[in-house]
C-alpha cells in the first residue's frame, strides 16, 4: 500500500508511471506477470532488464519488508526506476547499474526472479539464476522477441519444469465517439521452477 | 492470505478449484479482470453471476475484513462456490443463490462489482449498480458474448466514465516433446466508474 | 493476373501500395476478407469506403471482367485509388469520390459489397445494400471500432445471416539480430448474406 | 473452379470438407497460408504433412494445370485426402503415403513448398527442399507448436529470407442468442525465400 496507489492488486495504469517513451511492460501484462512470479511477504525479488522499473515498483510495493534488486545496464532506464520508486515512495528497491549476468554477482539470493529484458545474455543469467534460486523460487521471463522464446525454451531443461502463456491484449481507445481497439504487442510469459509447483 | 495459497497475488491456477467442468474465469483473465477492480482492504464486493465462484475467492482472500457477495442462479454453481470457500478456507464470502437483479435487493451497498455473468438482466443490473455503488466505487465487467459488450457500452452512458480492454491468452500445452499453443476464448473486460479514475 | 502481382491470390503486401500512411487494410486481413466475400468472374463488387483502395485492387485483379466501384469519401483517398489502379494496371476499377450512402446510389446493382469504412452511417449503408444487393450476394464488413461492430449486429436482423470473425496478427520485425512480435490491430469480418450460404 | 466450390478466393468453409474429427488447417488459417504462397497458375506445389488435404485441395483448385503433391504418412489422412480430392471433383492432387523427407524422393521438383506437419523432421524436409526448389520458389510453414516454430527459426539461415506472422482468430459462435467469441488456436506462419521478395 501507499498513497499513490493504495490498492491491494498490481495494474498500476501505465501512465502513472515515469517512462519518457522507454518502453515498458503493459499493465495488463504486469499483473499477469506478478500472479505468475507468486510474490510473498518478505521475499527477494531480482527484476533483470527492469526498464522503467515498473515491475520492481509493483513488486516492491506488494511484498513489505522484502526487497526487489532492480538490475538495468541502461543509465536512462536506472535514472527511471529510481524516479518511479520515489514516485511510489517505495524504500525496498535497490537500483543496481549494470548488465546481467555480471551485475548480478553479490545480490542476495534470490526467491523471485523476473526478466524483462536479457540483452541476449538469456542462457548465461540462468545459469546464474539456477545456482542461487531459493528453494520453492520461481522465475519469470518476458519475451517479447522470438529468439528470446527459443532460447528460454532452449536453456530451461530439467530439473527446471516450465510454463508458457502467450498474452495478447487489445485496449480500446476513444477517437471521436468510437472506440478503436489498439492491440498491444503479445508477450510471453515463461514460467520456471524446480520440483512441485 | 491463507495455507492453500498463500501469495499476495490474485492468480491460483485453475485446477485448485473445484469446478466439475463449469465453465470459470481463467486464471489469465481474473488477474487482469481483479487488478481492474482496485481492491482494498475492508470492501463490499459484489460478484454478480459467480459460477464457481473463483474470482469471489481471489477477492475475498485479499479484502480481509471485507466481504464477497457471491451472487449465483445455478443450484450447481452456489455449491461449488460453497465449496471452493471451504477449501481456501474462506469466511468473507456470502453466498446469494438467485437471479440478479433481484437477488441483489439487500444486500450491503458495494465498493467493487465484478459481472461474470449477466442472464441476460446486465441492463438490469447496471441500474442497480447505479443507485447503489459507494462513491469512488468501480464496475467490472467480463463479456465473452458480442451481446454483453454491446450491451454493457449502450448503457454505461455518462456520466459513467468506461475502459475497454480484450485479453486474449494462449497457454502451450505439453504433448509428447511439443507445446501446442492452445488458446483461450478472448474476453473484453470493461471496467467502469463515475468521476476520475 | 498482371505484371504488378502475377499470382493467383489474394495478398498483395502492404508496402507494393501507394498509401502516403493513409490507414489501409492489412494483407493478413485483406486475404481474409476477400475469402469471405467469395469472389466470382464478372461479380459488380461495391468497396464502401475504400481508403487506399487496397480492397478494390486485390479484388479488380481477380474478377476479370466484373467491375469494382470504390467509394470514397476523402479527396486524399481517392488520389491514392486512382493511384493503385494505375499502379497495378487495373481498368476495371469505377472510384466514386462522395460519401456512402448518398453516393451509392445510380450504381450498378452489386453482387458483393465490402465496407472498409463507413463514416457513422453503417445502418444507412446496409439498408441501401438490403434493396439492391443481387441474390446470392454477400456483405462484408470490417470494423475495427467497438461501434461498428455493435452497429453491424444491431442492423443485420433477419432474413440476414451473419458470421463474424475476429482476426488478430503479429508480424515478427526484425530489429538486429531479434524479432519481435508486433501486433496489427484486431479487426472484425462481419459477414451477411440472406438464404443458405 | 469447380461446381462444388466456384470462387475465385481460397477460404471453402472447414465444414464442406470430409474429416472425421481429423485437426485441420483452418479456414481463416488456409487463407492467409495459402497468400503467403503466391501461387501462379502450372505450379508444383507440395502439401508436406497434408493432414485431411484442406490446403492440397484450395491450392489444387487454383493452379488450373499445375499439381499438388500431398504427402501425409497416416493411413487415415491419405484416404480423407483422396475423399476430400473426389468432393471437389480434382483431378491434380497426386496423394503420396508416407512420412517426409524420405517420401518426398522422386517426386517432381516444387514451386512451392507448404509445409502443415512435420513429425519432428523440419530440418531434414528443409534439406531437402534448399537441393529441389526451383528459383523464385517458395516454402510456407505452418507452427502450432513452439519447438517448430523455434526449429524452423533454426534452419531457415542464410541464404533463405524469412517472414513470420501470427495469426489469431476468433469465431463468433451462435447459443441462444448470443454468439460467444470462440478461439481458434493461434498459427504461426513462417515464409521462406531465397533472392528478393
Amino acid at each position: 500500500m501507499n498513497s499513490r496507489w493504495p490498492f491491494l492488486t498490481p495494474g498500476i495504469p501505465d501512465d502513472l508511471f515515469v517512462r519518457n517513451k522507454v518502453p515498458m511492460t503493459k499493465e495488463e501484462i504486469r499483473v499477469v506477470t506478478l500472479a505468475k512470479a507468486r510474490l510473498a511477504p518478505d521475499q527477494i525479488v531480482w527484476d533483470v532488464g527492469s526498464g522503467t522499473g515498473s515491475l520492481a515498483v509493483e513488486a516492491a510495493r506488494l511484498i513489505g519488508n522484502g526487497m526487489v534488486c532492480a538490475v538495468e545496464r541502461n543509465p536512462d532506464g536506472v535514472k527511471l526506476i529510481e524516479a518511479n520508486a520515489r514516485r511510489f515512495e517505495l524504500h525496498n528497491i535497490r537500483v543496481v547499474a549494470g548488465a546481467a549476468p555480471q551485475a548480478l554477482h553479490g545480490l542476495p539470493a534470490p526467491d523471485r526472479v523476473l526478466v524483462g529484458g536479457s540483452g541476449g545474455q538469456l542462457a548465461a543469467i540462468v545459469t546464474v539464476v539456477d545456482q542461487v534460486l531459493h528453494p520453492g523460487g520461481r522465475l519469470v521471463i518476458n519475451a517479447v522477441t522470438l529468439e528470446t522464446l527459443a532460447g528460454a525454451l532452449a536453456c530451461l531443461n530439467q530439473p527446471w519444469r516450465v510454463e508458457v502463456v502467450q498474452v495478447s491484449a487489445a485496449r480500446a481507445e476513444q477517437t471521436g465517439k468510437s472506440h478503436l481497439l489498439r492491440a498491444l504487442n503479445p508477450v510471453f510469459i515463461i514460467s520456471a521452477w524446480k520440483g512441485d509447483a
